[in-house]
């Protein structure tokens, strides 16, 4: 459900009235109850009446057909301002999402889909993770992993996330950038059904013309990285100087972009799919998607925030847990593997 | 003319028989005779018969009426390879450059428009600067000059360019930002012909988010800038994250993008203006422009260069020029002011 006082909420109360998601599969949302209740209230959404609440998921006893509510009770819903960053409102998050990937590592949901949390709610918590991707990857315990956010023009897959841009460069090595590539060329033979065609951005302007600029982060890093995975016969080219790695001549035969930075990847990717792309957390041992937007404080609780970013999630979700070799071919499976 | 081994001939010759150009003013080519001739037989293209060849323009007694080349006779045509780098062809094309830039000092020429130059040709020749703006500033002794990018849809001014993207944040500071958007906002008034709205990206994914990336170069250098600049008028906001400052709507209400570093601004830029953007030189004490692209090599004399660029290159500087408080109201002076 995401930070209680953003957009979260309402996003799920409309979810949950999305026949694309309902045809498809049975959605359980990870939250509170009365938070959902009172948004429900206050934007005129409608909260299901055939919900079904429940403590908590292992407790449980789940069948296959009907929306659920994991109830988290971890906040007092009148206490909620919409749109004010709180450390109540942080701890509530990550309880949801914490619950969540307990559901999922034992098998009774079959992916995660997450609404938006705040990292400064989260700070105020006390929570130690900057963002979802961090608490999912330590929760399973993952060390290989990386953020992709995709959507049918344009997918861009992430060497380096939240830090400083200037810290970029201590970050890169060959190790991580293979990594990235094969967790890359791994999750688009999914979504695409055919070997994919990767590109990997350059780190320096112009690839750092031949040593010229920067410090060969390209010879050093990204191009040992790039042989590698041919050598493992992945489809993929680069270092590519970053201004030209997204034309459109260029972006027609690639299916996903490998990037050394954060605003190297998601400039493009916003630029081009601004509210469609889905943010999956690759390397994970359960399937993740998320929404590629924030908790939108402004507009929360006013009913006015887009549903497409969560549903498009969701159905991506969906896809990447269907190909899973797991027991969840129809949605719910009744018990842990 | 740029490297003799690369586009700029054809492009050259390509722009002496466009009519859009020859209607609006005089163009005078600082180039090699006997390098157009050898690529006109090559590509087929035609080299104008009335095109006077003058050694030296200081010597010319120069009429308004007639196309001029100003034969540098800096290189044997017949020892060119196309599609070569050479040391050669380094040393040729900073002579027509450097000999444009007198021109243009002295008031002969009332613009300068430069076709695209090899940075490693500079340096097999000796030639201690990475490209056309750094020679630019030097001969005109300038200190506070940048870069900038402008089509219709999306204009892109940087306050660093040609360094190591591990060395941007050394290079930052207010002063240098104040600077970038104090010239961008004096160019993009004369273009737009109205007070022009301006947007300063951040440094940091999320703009440091208060802190959380980086070293608060936001708070530092770029806050500041925008802060300072406010008070004398200009019309800026900022720093924005950078992943959502090109959103369709911002780019809607913006003139222009102030950036940090290359590829926060050249990755937007060539995505949606690639061929149609001019690069001009702000600060100089000469109309200075340029086209977006590269000496092509792999294309080089044969005759399928796209000359839009130096096209709008051109009209951009007769635009810039003939607003300038000099005597090039309709093109060439006859002589120094």
């Amino acid at each position: 459900m995401g930070d209680p006082a953003g957009v979260g909420p309402e996003l799920c109360l409309r979810l949950l009235a999305e026949p694309r998601v309902l045809s498809a599969c049975v959605p359980v949302v990870f939250g509170d109850w009365g938070v959902l209740e009172r948004v429900a209230q206050t934007t005129g959404l409608s909260l299901p009446r055939d919900l079904v609440t429940i403590d908590d998921v292992p407790a449980a006893s789940l069948s296959l057909d009907e929306a659920r509510l994991v109830d988290a009770r971890s906040i007092d819903a009148s206490r909620v301002e919409p749109g004010m960053v709180s450390a109540d409102c942080g701890r509530a998050a990550f309880a949801y999402v914490d619950a969540a990937i307990r559901a999922a590592l034992s098998g009774q949901v079959a992916a995660i889909v997450t609404a938006p949390i705040h990292k400064e709610a989260l700070r105020l918590a006390g929570i130690p993770f900057p963002g979802h991707t961090e608490i999912l990857a330590d929760r399973t315990a993952t060390r290989r992993y990386c953020m992709m956010l995709t959507s049918e023009r344009i997918t861009t897959s992430l060497v380096t996330t939240h830090v400083g841009l200037g810290e970029v460069a201590d970050q890169l090595s060959a190790e991580r950038i293979l990594d990235v590539i094969e967790l890359t060329a791994a999750a688009m033979a999914r979504i695409r059904g055919r070997d994919p065609r990767l590109a990997v951005c350059a780190f320096n302007p112009h690839a750092g013309e031949g040593g010229l600029f920067g410090h060969r982060e390209e010879e050093r890093f990204i191009a040992p990285a790039v042989a590698a995975a041919r050598e493992q016969g992945i489809d993929v080219e680069g270092p590519l100087p970053p201004d030209t790695a997204f034309l459109p001549a260029r972006l027609d035969r690639t299916d996903a972009h490998v990037c050394m930075y954060h605003d190297q990847g998601l400039v493009p990717l916003k630029m081009l799919a601004f509210d469609t792309a889905v943010n999956v957390t690759l390397g994970l041992p359960i399937v993740r998607t998320s929404v590629d937007h924030g908790t939108a404080m402004d507009i929360a609780w006013q009913g006015k925030a887009n549903v497409e970013s969560l549903i498009r999630a969701t159905l991506l979700a969906l896809r990447l847990a269907r190909d899973e070799a797991a027991p969840f071919k129809r949605g719910l499976a009744p018990s842990p593997p």
